[in-house]
Formats: C-alpha cells, structure tokens, sequence
C-alpha cells in the first residue's frame, strides 16, 4: 500500500533539509515509489519559462542537441527541470497515469489531459527522451513521468477551445481572478500596463464587476492601443502614459476619474520601477494591487511610506481558488477577447 | 505670497523629470523658496539609515572630519542625504521653523519638536555645519533645514518619556500600528521574528485584539528568548524554530495552535528567503503580513502560488494613519516593554 507524504512535497526533498522542493537543490524524483496523496501524470510537452529557455537557447547557441542535452543534465543532477542560472521552470502538460487513493474524490481520473499551474522549478521530473524542441515557442516534446503533490495545482484542458488557446490564457490566471474577487460594485480601477494579456483580462472582469457607477481606466503605452482596448470593452476610458512617470501619470489618471483618487489600483505592468506609478493615483484606505514580477518589495513599502499613503498593498499570488475557471470562461463570454488571444498569443 | 507646491514635492525635482524625490538624483534645497503647502524646519540632528552609516564609515576609515566632508558632499550635489551606495536616508529631529498657510489647521507650531517619519532620501535638505558626529548611534548633529511635504509624515516628540525611547519605537511605528487594525477577536496569530523591537510590538497589539478565544503565537530562534516574551505579555505561546526550514517550524506552529493552521501571520524575521515559514501555517483565505524589508516579492508570489495556497499576502506599508501615536501608546501602556526598550534599545 502507498504511504502518505507531506502535503507540499516535502518527503522528495534531498538537499538542503528542511526547505521545500522549490528552493531543495535536488528532489527525488523515483517514480516507481507511490504516494498515497500524489498524482503521476505522463509528460507530452514542458513549457520553458521564457526568462530560462531564453538563457539556455543562449548557452547552446540555439544547436537543439545540445540544448537536448543541457535540460536532460539539468533534470538529471537535480531531479527537476529549475534552471540552475535563472532559478525558474516553466510548466508541463500530460495525462494522468496514477492518482494516489487520499485523492480519489477529486474530479480527474486517468487518461485526463492537464496543465500544471504549479511551477517545474518544484515538481519532480523524470525524462526519458526530449523528442523534439521548438524554439519559436519554448517547448519541449518530450517522454516524462512528473509529480503533482497533494497542495500541487492544475487545469484540466477543455473540450472547447484549443489547446494554446487555454494555456494562453492559463499562463496569467491568477489576475484576473484576484480581480474578480476584489472588484466591488461601483469602485473606481485603475489597471496600469493593460495591453497584455493579463491587462486585458483583468479589465474584462473589472468591467462586469463595477457596475453602471462604477469607472474602469486602462493605462497604455501607446496611442494605438487605446481604441483597441476601447473595442475589446475593457476599459470606460484609456489614458496613453509613462508608469515611469508617476506624477504625469497621476493627472492624467486622475483627469480620467472625474478628478478622484481611486479605490484600487491593479499592476500588470512587467517592467522595475513601476510602483509609485500604482500607489499615487490610489485613495487612502484603497488597495494596490502588484500582479507584476518586476515588482520590488522595498520599492513599494518605503513609497507608500514616503508620500504617506495609507493604502492596503497586496503581493499578487498567482493562485486563487477556481482561477483557471474563471480565467477560461472569460474565453467563452467574449468572443472579441477569444479572437484577440487567437490572433495575437498562440 | 508663497506658492503652492505639488502635494508629493514634485516641485522640487531637478533630474530626472517625471519621478518623485525619491527616485531623484538632484533635488531642489532652497530653503529661501516659500511654498504654500510645505513645512520648515531647523534640523538638530540627522539619524543616518544603518546600512548608508555603515557603508560611511567604512568608505571614511572611522575618521569624523572625512565623514563630515563625506555627508557635505553628498548633499551638496543631490540636495539630500541620499547614500549613492545604498539608497538610503535615515530621519531628522528638529524644530518647526515655517508652517505653510495651507497646513495651518495641523496640530502644530513653530517651534514644536519632530521627528521625522519619511526617509531622508526624498527630503530637501542644506546643511550650514555638522557640529558633532556620533559614530556608535548613528547620529550627526547639525545646522541644517530640511523641508516636509504636505504628504510628509512626522510625529511630535512627546514630553512623557525620553527622546531616545520614542524613537526607538517610532523607528517600527508601522508594524504594530498595522497589527492593531489587522487582527480580530477570535484570531489565532502567528508572529515570525518576535524577539525584536516590531515583534514584541505587534505580540503586543494582537494579545490585545484577540481577545479570550484568541491565539497569539510567537516564533523566536532562542531558548532564553521564550520566557523573556512570555514575561512580557506578548504571547500566549512561544516557539523556538528556525524561518530557514519551513517545514519543521509549520509542525511546531501548528502544534502550538491546536493543530489548526492560523488566520494571520506577521513576518518580523529580518533575514532572506523566510517567505515560506510565513505562508505555510495560515489557512487558505488568511492574511500573511510581511513587515520584514528582506522579503522577496517574486519568492512571496511564487511560493504561494507553488503550494497552491489562497492567502493574501500584505506589503509592510511602513505608514498607517495614526501609526506613531499607537506605537507610543504602547509604551506608556506597558512598564514591561518600556523597561525592555529604556535597557536594550536606546
């Protein structure tokens, strides 16, 4: 009978002690040993965090052998595919081989098609080939056996829309679900960096929830985005800006809400030294909300500090409960946003 | 008549345009320009940022007449003492010297005593003479002026306890203050790193908050420190682990709290990667509080996000309203932790 491991995967951790598999530098990845509470999944394909695949294509010199071969060494020192110089993975798709008995209630049986939404720098990983490589899209064909811990999550992939498309969309989830749950009926939003794929779908929701008082203001770059973003329906008003220009930013977004601070401000921008660009604009007791990676903690804690402003700051978490439904059934609801994604991000 | 200035003191930059003072390399230190929306003071001493006095006095050899010329230096080309290296400021003590008409109903007046509460890496500032440097504390007594903005944050020293006493205090005003308006009756809460000043602050304001049904749980890394807490009324519980191994300190957490995990936790642990000791033990749908300035924003979402963990995770806001008047209160509140301060921290 399968014994039962730590919840978040602890029981795989070979080095250091103590720590989880994310920050372990090697992790057991034996698949022939069954854990009452994990799910064994069959690899079809790895996604390569863009940031890793980047510096590999570069080590290698874009020569597919060679890269075969550095992500097999990789996975075969550590147990798992984290990149050793950028510290990040990527994600997996596969079907599920095994599902151990303490997760026998959950609504997924084997031979189902998933995604996993946690990252490969912590899911045990075994290659038995790298069957091809596409460099254009940073994927890896592949013969794998992975491991979702019991805490470990992932979508199942729809019947009704393409493959690239859902984990287009997938690869963002968490904002736009944190901002279905935080937007409220006539609230002020300002989403700063809107033209992206996670910007686009965090005003799609903040569009349903505010209601007819409420007023949603999209910040671009560019003066050819606004009407795009004004077609697609996520935004009451576009305003063309710098974020590394807070105070400009500031007028322009305050001009756009009637001459009032907002009540949340939600950052998708992904470039450093954004932050006061999100915290000015935003009403004491209101909320900041930095979806962005480039977001840095000291950054934002000593502005907010520095102008005085008594805003509640959240770190955007990637996981939301049920963020892959309501991140895909955005999908289904606009077919604009659909078209968008199929055009632009597959 | 004097002018009105932009309430963040965007009026007083000089490179590059567009940033706040912060941000900037050059700002504006005309004490002789009178702006509508601005305070003046007479600056009495300067407590540098410890990491900035640090990198001083290394760069200097100890010398005190080399650091003077140093510290002119530095704010005769930028305007403030902003450290080239690190970043960062400190704060000011000193007298009210202007109190510009729009700021006239503040409960304040020329010639009261302050302490400032915004760094000095964004506050105007000409130095005529550094009289004395104190090497041990971090300290330089000067003539100088600084310059608030209407968005400046400061505190009056109070007349009841000893200027070295509220600003040991005032140094982690945010800690507490947040802690104070976060926690509920009946919650269970975890405090990482509440050995030091912040911890033993916010054990302080959640033992009050919690109320009869409540659990307040302190992490500290040393035997000797649990009794100490104990004694202090800051704690129902006291746990000694290490923040490094999140494992181990998730089952003595837990054990602590009845084997259920926590609605809150608050992170005063002033070290690196500590992130998953916070996020761990809270339930999904709590609050992990990071007031540490070592957090990582990227290992914060991402760890999360690794576990699958609903948490909303709260950046350290050093600035909530009222924040100097209830730390200061704690110290007139409680003989034990004033005591503490008078012998450890001043």
């Amino acid at each position: 009978m399968a014994i039962k491991g730590n919840k978040y995967g602890a029981h795989r951790v070979i080095e250091p002690a103590g720590v989880l598999t994310q920050a372990a530098f090697k992790i057991d990845n034996d698949m022939t040993k069954l854990y009452s509470n994990e799910i064994i999944c069959d690899v079809i394909s790895l996604n390569i965090d863009s940031a890793s695949f980047t510096q590999i294509k570069q080590a290698c010199n874009n020569d597919v052998e060679l890269i075969k071969d550095m992500v097999m060494g990789i996975v075969a020192e550590r147990g798992k595919q984290q990149n050793p110089v950028t510290g990040s993975g990527g994600m997996f798709i596969g079907r599920v081989a095994y599902i151990g008995e303490d997760l026998k209630d959950r609504d997924l049986k084997v031979g189902d098609k998933i995604a996993s939404l946690v990252s490969l720098s912590l899911t045990p990983l075994k290659i038995e080939s790298i069957n091809e490589v596409h460099l254009d899209i940073d994927r890896l064909d592949v013969t794998a056996k992975a491991v979702l811990f019991e805490s470990g999550i992932y979508a199942k992939l729809p019947d009704d829309m393409s493959e690239a498309l859902a984990l287009a969309a997938l690869d963002v989830a968490g904002a736009p679900a944190q901002t279905a749950k935080l937007v409220k009926p006539g609230d002020s939003v300002l989403i700063l960096g809107a033209g992206g794929k996670s910007g686009i779908l965090c005003g799609f929701e903040a569009m349903k929830r505010v209601g007819p008082t409420g007023n949603v203001v999209c910040q671009v770059r560019r003066e050819e985005q606004v009407q795009q973003l004004l077609d697609l329906g996520v935004a009451h008003k576009v305003i063309v800006s710098d974020a590394h220009r807070p105070v400009e930013l500031l007028d322009k977004a305050l001009e756009a809400n009637g001459g009032k601070e907002y009540d949340i401000s939600i950052s998708c921008v992904n470039v450093e030294s954004c932050e006061m660009a999100a915290i000015l604009p935003v009403r004491d007791g209101g909320l900041v909300y930095f979806f962005s990676m480039a977001t840095s903690f000291t950054k934002a804690a000593l502005g907010a500090e520095g102008i005085g402003k008594d805003v509640t700051m959240i770190v955007g978490n990637g996981y939301t409960k049920d963020h892959a439904d309501i991140t895909l059934w955005e999908l289904r609801e606009s077919e604009k946003i659909r078209d968008l994604f199929n055009t632009k991000y597959i």
